[in-house]
């Protein structure tokens, strides 16, 4: 089955909108890597968190995007902005409208 | 921007993959609902979780989604299967793979 990634970080105050559209930027090119979803969302009840929702055709190619060097500069970019607080939660999907495969 | 909602559900012992099934059994007529998005997966930590997560065009279908009779069939014959113990956050989508729209 496929390889869910649930994540959530805090911003510093102020900084989430940069912070989301640098999460954004890459997303055109997830489909070729192995990705079927990617969602960023504002926490409704916290204006300093973000929370991604993630779908892979693996848990081996969720890891290996992160290795990318256009992923290391969009962490590096994103790190002085985060405070430090993160979740995560890995997940086996089941299935459902989105999920592809 | 899209609605977007985090859930989980701990299910009885054993009792996993039936509440997964039914959650599953409605989702074929959710994009004529408003739902662009809605993924059910299993907790890779513990056997008994279920997380689902979903995008939908607005707060209001989402909500409309859950009076229909098909839905209160769903939540009836899954209720019984459930230990009580359930989270869930509400999301502002602001964009990605398979956030539609």
């Amino acid at each position: 089955m496929a390889y869910g990634y649930l994540g959530s970080m805090k911003t510093e105050p102020g900084k989430r909108d940069d912070v989301v559209a640098i999460l954004l930027s890459g997303a055109a090119s997830l489909p070729e890597l192995g990705c079927r979803s990617y969602v960023v969302c504002l926490a409704a009840d916290d204006p300093d968190t973000i929370v991604v929702t993630e779908v892979w055709e693996s848990k081996e190619q969720h890891d290996a995007s992160l290795r990318l060097p256009e992923a290391k500069e969009a962490i590096a970019a994103a790190m002085p902005m985060l405070t430090g607080e993160f979740t995560s939660r890995e997940l086996i999907v089941a299935g459902g409208l989105g999920a592809g495969g």
